[in-house]
């Protein structure tokens, strides 16, 4: 591509609107343009990108066996009756009358349609599994479109989804699929964790999101340093690790005027927050009598409770909410100065954290106003209800499957891909006849990427104060060429003409910016475009046989023979 | 591709609601489903021709310099406000409101968007000319969708926009469109004609469309036998040939009871039909003073009336009307036996067609009842008005340029090139500097292909009673290979296997129909897909040391040897 023949919308300024970083960059790289609330026009620069995105998928789509498809984006209400979901979807659902009053949607989503699908198509076992995806534009009306491409309302997704006659068979499937996944965000160059999600009533092992490593992530991913566990920091489970030493000092009750939280405490004692238990009143499930009980949790004073954990116990009221300054009263406690003593012997539940069970002679409240104690042990001192995991994860925990300790970033989740079971083929009555000649409903399985998210989710993860900086996959362009004062000098202009027909010709895809503008410009804006190798053409170079060479991430540019050059950019 | 992991979603039988045979065997070959009326599910062999198609005609574009960008489906209505179409376009416009209730619609097309884009992005006549093409889903709420992807609601379409600093650009761009298209329908295997449209009110050389040739075609296409000479037959020009030769007869008048029409009179006279006229009598525009006069047209007695040129004369009312009973009679005159001779006297506007004011010694209407005038002569017997290209053109006639004689066949509309001109960019205020610093209002183009018609169209025009024969290049595979009786002969699998890899490692798109079906059902789905090449492995032929080829198109297979097979497939 000739840079003179390209549309570079490149913008100086940061748009004001812009957020993340993404949107952004994005915006002043002349990728995207907003033609309203959370519909986006794709420039030239930011096709060339989504295209290179959609062909890796295409191709690992195809070879992982799923079967091309292409669904309308317009879908009749009727079947989202039928699966429940025209009511339940909510106002994300877009509703609209075609000209002669019938129900239509703007699909958010193809799960009825391909049940409608498969319901008349696939008749028997023998036709399973099955598999069939698309990469097809989706529209959600979110209530605050935001973040440019990665929350807008019209988007692109690749969606696919299987049929199979039992769970063996999903489950097979469902492993084929997370290794493509793997292979399609490996080759696009991204830092990526498939990330156990919860499956909610499904259970098992049914549901992996696949996160983005970026800190602008919304979603903090707990992963293993040495395995390939992740999961959700609300998911991660905290493993018990070693056992309670035997007490070595006697309790004792020591002044801590003020001294509320597990810090100040700490401090004040000198004390590690790690020899401290947290004291957590929470709700508990109503009893037969209308009576709420308190529940009171201990986690080790340096750890976070886990609320979605915590809700799974069965003592504690969901959604979770902490008791009130009038029900600790009414216990006799107060807030800052509560420790375990005595608590079961009130009648209360008191659950205590894997990580908090084991400690031995640690400090923790009172139950004194301005008093906490020190030299507390399990058992001898304080007694509990249960040991439970109700805790967030923390770096260096050891992972859940024993290898290697936890490290924790923020994700993007830009795929998903679940284990359907038979809701939508209950709902739709889509059945097979089985081995044994019966009518079978199918078994299904659901595989997600948002491929314009991914778009924004490789920025997040792979910028700098310049601009962009591409995996070499996506980028728009792999090289681009600039011949210093093309204009006025023909010698550069020939030179880089005829580098750019030889790297053309070996397969790169090239961009020659014959623009008239001054190098500066030129250089801000490939950068700015993050395209990963630059080579500038000049007088001085051409006389010493050598072509300055700049990798978008490299700090400086080195002039290097031809050789060189090619081992440079070499894929 | 293994058949047995592919979607063979054949119909024996021919659905009842497929009027038009593209319709009938995209249905029955599984290319296509129904999910609401005008709404299909393109299934994966359908999406494999598709591809094909797009692949073909991404490519032509980015030759031709046309920038891919993508724009959303959906499109705020105050866009289609200010180019005045969210009236004009009636409810072909799909609208329908956000959950904010704001007004949007669901594209039809995109010139209010990219015209959008460009006022925002285009700011000087450097940046032009520019041209952005996408693929991309439309829908246009029809009132009657039919012939399944042919006509339905929701489509594909590669739809280009060009901007310009003036007409010479303008046309220059429109070559270069006009050449990719033709490259893009040639590339695609169709027999096609680009054919001069109505321009309105632009004309020029400013539209052309891209028709199929094929039977069921709604349009009827003239083109030249020696040029590239093309026109719907209402545009055509009918041109005057040759001169009128001097009377030999006297006008004698003969008696024709009941013989009304030219056929019946041309029988009875034992004359030819060429050697007569025949009158029509039309509504005039309506005169000052309220009365609307009788326009008189001549044709040549075989010759059919052009409503369309007729209705441009200025004497006659457009639409175009014909005489009442009343006003005939008023005129002293019968239908069935009106002449020429005596019209101009009576005050009538006489206008004849070209092709009629070139006869002489001719038949017409005695202007008596049961009488018919032979030997009439123009001029000497019968005064006229004014001659005018009021016919269609027939096959035979001279082509408009000169070269060649006309040919007429059927054509479908698949593409689209339109020189815009300023009505959009005035409407929305699109302009950039021009050269003398001055705000200028760009000019611009349009370019469209229906995509999903384009599939549809070949179709159409590549069929027999078997089903589709695809044009090599948009075929769902080019190479079936199918081993005999698979499940027992180890031997025919394994050659077919072998033949399968090495195919494909040569860069055929190859179906290795391994499926458990009998040889019949595996012949009849590969011929009703339209696969080019088939291959048959049998023990026989194993023994020979021969493949049994059949082309799709070929009456009889044949045994052949292997060098003469790869020759046979060769592309």
């Amino acid at each position: 591509m000739r840079a003179s023949r390209f549309l570079f919308a490149t913008l100086r300024e940061t748009p004001n609107d812009a957020e993340v970083i993404s949107h952004q960059l994005m915006l002043r790289a002349g990728m995207i343009r907003k033609l309203a609330s959370g519909l986006y026009t794709w420039l030239p620069m930011g096709v060339r990108v989504l295209n290179k995105v959609e062909a890796i998928i295409h191709e690992e789509m195809n070879r992982a066996g799923s079967l091309e498809v292409l669904m309308p984006v317009t879908q009749p209400s009727s079947l989202w009756e039928e699966s429940g979901r025209f009511v339940q979807y909510g106002p994300e659902l877009l509703r609209f009358k075609d000209r002669h009053n019938n129900d239509f949607v703007l699909g958010p989503t193809h799960e009825e349609v391909i049940t409608d699908l498969a319901r008349n198509e696939l008749k028997s076992y023998k036709q399973l599994p099955a598999n069939f995806y698309q990469v097809q534009t989706k529209f959600r009306d979110e209530i605050r479109p935001r973040f440019g491409v990665m929350r807008s309302r019209e988007f692109i997704m690749k969606d696919a989804y299987s049929f199979h006659i039992d769970q063996d068979s999903l489950q097979e499937t469902y492993d084929t699929m997370y290794d493509a996944y793997c292979r399609i965000f490996s080759r696009l160059g991204l830092d990526f964790r498939p990330v156990q999600a919860d499956t909610g009533s499904i259970g098992g092992s049914g549901s992996h999101e696949f996160h983005v490593l970026a800190s602008s992530g919304e979603d903090d991913i707990a992963f293993s340093t040495e395995s390939d566990y992740a999961a959700n920091v609300e998911m991660a489970e905290a493993v018990l690790v070693g056992e309670r030493a035997a007490p070595t000092q006697e309790l004792k009750l020591v002044d801590t005027p003020n001294q509320k939280t597990i810090a100040d405490v700490s401090a004040f004692l000198s004390t590690d927050t790690k020899d401290s238990v947290k004291a957590l009143l929470v709700q508990g499930v109503a009893q037969e009598d209308g009576s709420v009980p308190v529940v009171a949790l201990f986690l080790r004073g340096d750890h976070e409770l886990n609320e979605i954990k915590a809700e799974k116990h069965a003592a504690i009221a969901a959604p979770l909410t902490f008791a009130t300054e009038e029900q600790i009263a009414a216990l006799g406690l107060t807030t800052g100065f509560i420790g375990p003593q005595g608590l079961v012997e009130k009648g209360l539940t008191v659950i205590v954290d894997r990580a908090a069970s084991v400690l031995s002679d640690f400090v923790a409240g009172a139950n004194q106003a301005n008093k906490h104690a020190t030299g507390v042990n399990w058992e001898r001192d304080a007694q509990y209800t249960e040991v439970y995991d109700i805790r967030n994860v923390v770096e260096g925990d050891v992972s859940p499957d024993g290898k290697g300790t936890l490290q924790i970033k923020r994700g993007i989740e830009v795929g998903h891909i679940f284990q359907l079971g038979k809701k939508y083929s209950e709902a739709l009555g889509c059945k097979v006849l089985g081995k044994d000649g019966k009518p079978t409903v199918v078994t299904m399985g659901c595989y997600g990427i948002g491929v314009t998210r991914v778009v924004a989710s490789a920025i997040e993860q792979n910028f700098d104060d310049k601009g962009i900086i591409w995996p070499l996959a996506i980028a728009p362009f792999e090289v681009a060429i600039v011949p210093m004062n093309a204009h006025k000098s023909p010698r550069t202009l020939e030179a880089a003409e005829t580098l750019y027909a030889e790297l053309q010709a070996a397969g790169y895809d090239v961009i020659l910016d014959d623009r008239d503008e001054r190098p500066g410009v030129k250089f801000s804006d490939l950068e700015l475009n993050g395209i990963p190798h630059r080579i500038v053409i000049g007088e001085k170079g051409l006389d010493a046989g050598t072509f300055e060479y700049k990798g978008r991430a490299d700090a400086e540019s080195v002039n290097i023979s031809k050789v060189e050059l090619l081992a440079k950019i070499a894929k």
